[in-house]
């Protein structure tokens, strides 16, 4: 951050005022936004200026600030997470309306299960995750199942480092998780009672593009102690069913 | 851009590179992306390199270049569109359900319709539209909703320019469409048939927020001749649940 005038440091400046906004703080003044990016005022005011010019924040009647519109369309119009997505709603939706709970899709971004998508229900149970939301990778069904095809390298950083308790029942022992991500790739599930919740239970299938490769954690989050078989199918018929739709895809 | 040193310069830059990719060009090659946005190669490189190290742009095995998980993540997570869109999609997958046609929910942008989300079932027919991706005011069912309920000052601008033809019965009349708006007004819907794809008829009603403010347009894409009774109540009694929603959630 050395060389502020340089192409690569105001890239890192934009990274850091986009990320002072989040599902809980969607609205903010430049003044807030320099002093939670760690920004000079001048400097915040001067960048989230450009951004407002340039469409990627959008300035209100207040003078507030928000994400802008043409943010959202320049990462979904070319991006994987778009594709991948769409190709995985139809079966989603099929998952949704059979099983009436929240269903999820995940993905691995920066050592964290990323949800890319969620279908609710109205009378769908209590749940954490949030669409662009994150979870820890050895706490959530989504997290776990991701790991367990993840590089062994991923996995002995997860496992090397403390693994943090977010509910009474998350998997917090090395040994354990160990042996939990060997029965997650044995047999092509995993279910994960209150680990993320003490009132749910987190169930998770791989989602395998045309060449094999998992690229996708399916997941839904049924109350604690329901049953979890129908669940379980439904998830890995649409696993299956996105497999096909995305070797169809290809291009 | 005279000075490329300045914060705003780098940022226009960004936009530019972000601009080059779209649905159909999902991968490049930094020099791909210098040439497509006007850049020279080196400086094309050089923030090539800066935005996959901070990753909103992600490099794969053989050195090309897509749209960064992280791009995805931070456009969504505080952005007005994915408020929106989840307060719409409950009542997006009822219409869905019983019209089984394209469901869509479309914002204005830049004097375009821009398209949040769409709903598909496997037999739905002919649709042109992509989520992120953009059609014309004057053209889309959409559009001349958004249009219809823009600012005089946008109404003005759009019927002062030539009217684009992109099928046999798009509105290409500046009078005919002044009166189309007047319509959609007063009754609260369009029904446009094959204005964007002739075997198609898009039919479009206003999202309010819980204020009153037109802030979307959500519609169906029918078969060219089918009735459109079915689809205008569906529509309507969607576009009341969605501000409903909208005001439950005001902070």
């Amino acid at each position: 951050m050395a060389n502020s005038s340089s192409g690569d440091s105001v890239t890192e400046r934009i990274v850091r005022i986009l990320e002072t906004f989040s599902a809980e703080r969607t609205v903010q003044t430049a003044a807030e936004i320099g002093r939670r990016a760690s920004l000079p005022s001048s400097t915040a005011h001067r960048q989230v200026d450009a951004l407002v010019e340039a469409g990627l924040l959008e300035r209100d009647d207040e003078h507030r600030v928000r994400i802008g519109m043409r943010l959202w369309e320049l990462a979904l119009r070319g991006s994987a997470a778009l594709r991948l997505r769409q190709a995985a709603m139809p079966f989603m939706e099929q998952v949704q309306s059979v099983i009436r709970e929240h269903t999820q899709l995940a993905v691995l971004e920066q050592d964290e299960a990323l949800f890319l998508e969620r279908l609710s229900s109205p009378d769908s149970g209590a749940n954490i995750t949030r669409i662009a939301g994150r979870l820890p990778l050895h706490a959530s069904s989504s997290g776990l199942v991701l790991l367990a095809y993840a590089s062994t390298a991923l996995q002995d950083r997860v496992l090397a480092e403390p693994l943090v308790r977010i509910a009474a029942d998350t998997i917090t022992d090395a040994a354990i998780l160990r042996r939990t991500l060997t029965d997650v790739r044995r047999l092509g599930h995993v279910v994960a009672p209150g680990s993320i919740e003490a009132v749910s239970t987190g169930v998770a299938v791989p989602v395998r593009d045309g060449a094999g490769t998992v690229i996708a954690a399916l997941s839904v989050v049924l109350p604690r102690d329901a049953p979890t078989s129908a669940a379980l199918e439904q998830l890995t018929a649409a696993a299956a069913g996105i497999r096909a739709a995305l070797s169809a895809d290809r291009r």
